[in-house]
């Protein structure tokens, strides 16, 4: 009866799992301004090549070099838990199991991609990484990954997260990087927005414009930009959650899982839990595998699968993906890492090809479920990983109701102790919930009117 | 070449390891207001005669129960990691080593006795906990050991620190806890030191005395009270991380450890990492073993072996102890866990004894090293543990200086994520030293004039 389940470092994953090759319908490309496919040369302003080879690459499993294994090393493997006292406190037949990245040093699975990333500029030359930031997690993953291997980064962090949470900026300059809230007056889009409207509390779409034109009009050349989620290799270097899972349920002989639940920003803690098990599902296990996103961000739920930007100002190709319109900028709701208008290519594409089964869930179920969770398990979740611990009790009341066995895994994407205002709150009964009706996103996808169509 | 060691959960210790019994000279019993040993049966109002057993037990070995070895699996073991990034950062031919305490959910060691403490209260039909704290470490530990178990918790939290943190309290709430700043209105003691002393920063001795006077006069006898260091009975349940920390160093074939660092304010954190080995070194093992206190409350390396209260208020026995006397209050630096004005009467006595090599060291210093380990190994660390990583280094750079390729092995005894004022206002420069003077110390320990001697 373990109630968590550790592998030794031999036994992590030596190979990132890539689901692209293996998706039914192929994906299609990014686009850009002409409307032509963008080529893997004009990205290399932006990445450096080793990085872009991975964007692109059509190989099934990629090799985890041995450095970037040493320095994962330093928390992987994550721990596996049961959670029999959630199980307890919901009177439900289902095992519940879930990943625990919260052990990581900068408290949630933003590391697994920020360390290779950091490595693959290093390799590749580059000396100064920039980035965004939401909720902070990535930007303080970046930094955290940024002083293991040897890099300076900049990191534009949302506005109105940034005020929030002013002991992030302390936490990213402990590792060594700068932290700047956005938009700002450090680059012309930054400056443009500001002089449109002052107040505004920011979004991820504008902080992505303005790490970008940081990193490109550097004219050392020496600056790359990195993003936490969304592209191809970040979902790639996330497969090791799903990967390592796998195999410790292996190990307590756990042979068949019911149901997957991760939460869904960008993508990416989502899919690296998931894909590896959507593989499965490609290949005919009956698996429900959910995304858990905002209602007040329906992302999958409610928006059309288009070809849209990444970011506010069109810096970036334009990429196939559900999305709100890169101009939605979402309700100040407290899970900041799930309010991107987009969603990552690789699930939107999945959606798409209904290996998934999306769900959304307003913020104060989400937080009455991760009290309870912090009651009967002892981790205070983040405001993110939340909305994956909400539909886990649904499923598990469910299993309840049916009599049912059930087998649930879910992602725990990351603590919640630097984002405890949220709860603060949460106890105090001022937070709002606002699902986002078929009018607002009628509005919010006309910012994508006249682009192609996928 | 393992960066970090795991055991498996059936490969945690089955016993706690009680140094009384092998220390060269006998412990001498805790004393009432009349100068006369406390027995037992007197200590009942305050703890459940299971924990009181275990304070004064002979025994070397204490087995731990199957069901709170069930809930220390909720994070234990704990990984020991290789501080290979220290070590070529330093260029020493140490090598490094840090049992890392701070994955547990509370984000410290403080749970290894939380849990057996709430368990042993409610096994012996207690509904309600009272206790102090003073960074937060220990009433967040306390309150989720309450959650897990099924108790009902109330801290009282150092005023100073109950203002510098806020989200401490909403962490305890999260658990179910509630959380008071002391002195408080609550209790008779907090009603009569805020009539003195309106704007004091309230002291750990203060916060004991509410708490015990909080659970001693609740007429349902349901409500007992804990306390997070100090005592006999906590250094016992804590020794699990050094029975850990050895099983893991066999595990990977180091043989022979040269010098064990802990930071030690109570004492709790430093003893569970040392007490193995101060066993080792009774029996002829040749190991430098060094708490590490803060140069502004400086215990062990200047205050005298003394009966002394453990509180303000004499609200509890008289221990033999080094103490700076019960009215001390503490200058406010960051390190809110390592200013209490006592030590543990078993780090105490095993100081007298010659076996341990006490240091102490200004906050400063800390901070440039706990920034310096941040960027090398990736883990921001609380400012407690701040100064056994401080000691670290200047052990590591002794061992370069002479040549020699020793064993180090330190405890890291929690992360600093709740505590980034101190590091923002390290980098801001406004930190300041103070290493208090033989006067001060002559006039601090007046308080305990008149007390029977040891």
């Amino acid at each position: 009866m373990a109630v968590k389940v550790f592998l030794d470092e031999a036994d992590m994953p030596k190979q990132w799992y890539n689901l692209g090759p293996d998706l039914p319908t192929p994906m299609q490309p990014p686009l850009g301004p002409d409307g032509n496919p963008v080529s893997p040369d004009m990205l290399t302003p932006v990445f450096p090549m080793n990085l872009i080879e991975q964007e692109v690459s059509q190989d099934s499993w990629i090799d985890i070099p041995e450095e970037v294994r040493a320095l994962l090393y330093r928390w992987r493997p994550a721990p596996l838990h049961r959670a029999y006292g959630l199980e307890k406190a919901l009177n439900t037949p289902a095992r519940i199991y879930f990943k625990n990245e919260s052990v990581s040093p900068a408290g949630s699975h933003k590391p697994n991609t920020a360390i290779p990333q950091a490595w693959y500029n290093k390799q590749f030359g580059i000396e100064r990484l920039t980035t965004e930031t939401g909720a902070g997690q990535w930007g303080s993953a970046l930094s955290f990954a940024s002083a293991l291997v040897g890099l300076e980064c900049k990191v534009y962090m949302v506005r109105i997260s940034f005020d929030q949470k002013p002991f992030r900026k302390v936490m990213m300059e402990t590792w060594g990087g700068t932290c700047i809230p956005s938009p700002s007056d450090t680059t012309e889009v930054g400056r443009k927005i500001l002089a449109e409207m002052p107040d505004t509390p920011g979004s991820l779409g504008i902080a992505i414009s303005e790490a970008v034109e940081a990193a490109v009009t550097d004219p050392t050349g020496k600056t790359r930009y990195a993003l936490g989620s969304v592209l191809n290799h970040v979902m790639l270097h996330q497969t090791i959650i799903g990967l390592e899972t796998k195999k410790q349920l292996a190990k307590i002989n756990e042979k068949k899982v019911d149901v997957v639940i991760g939460c869904a920003g960008g993508g990416s803690n989502f899919a690296g839990l998931a894909f590896p098990f959507v593989k499965d599902k490609i290949e005919g296990a009956d698996i429900d595998i959910i995304p858990v996103e905002p209602a007040s961000c329906p992302t999958l739920t409610k928006a059309p699968f288009a070809y849209d930007f990444g970011d506010t100002a069109h810096m970036t190709p334009l990429m196939p993906m559900h999305s709100l319109g890169h101009k939605f900028i979402p309700p100040p709701i407290h899970a900041g890492g799930l309010r991107y208008h987009g969603m990552a290519p690789l699930v939107s594409a999945a959606t798409r090809d209904g290996l998934l089964n999306p769900r959304a869930i307003g913020q104060i179920e989400c937080y009455k479920a991760a009290v309870q969770f912090a009651r009967a398990e002892g981790i205070i979740v983040a405001p993110e990983t939340s909305h994956a611990v909400a539909a886990t009790i649904q499923e598990a009341i469910k299993a309840r109701e049916e009599g049912r066995e059930k087998v649930i895994v879910f992602g725990l994407s990351g603590h919640g102790l630097m984002d405890l205002l949220g709860y603060e709150k949460y106890f105090a009964g001022e937070l709002e919930d606002h699902y986002m009706s078929d009018d607002e996103v009628r509005e919010s996808v006309k910012s994508m009117e006249g682009l192609p169509k996928p």
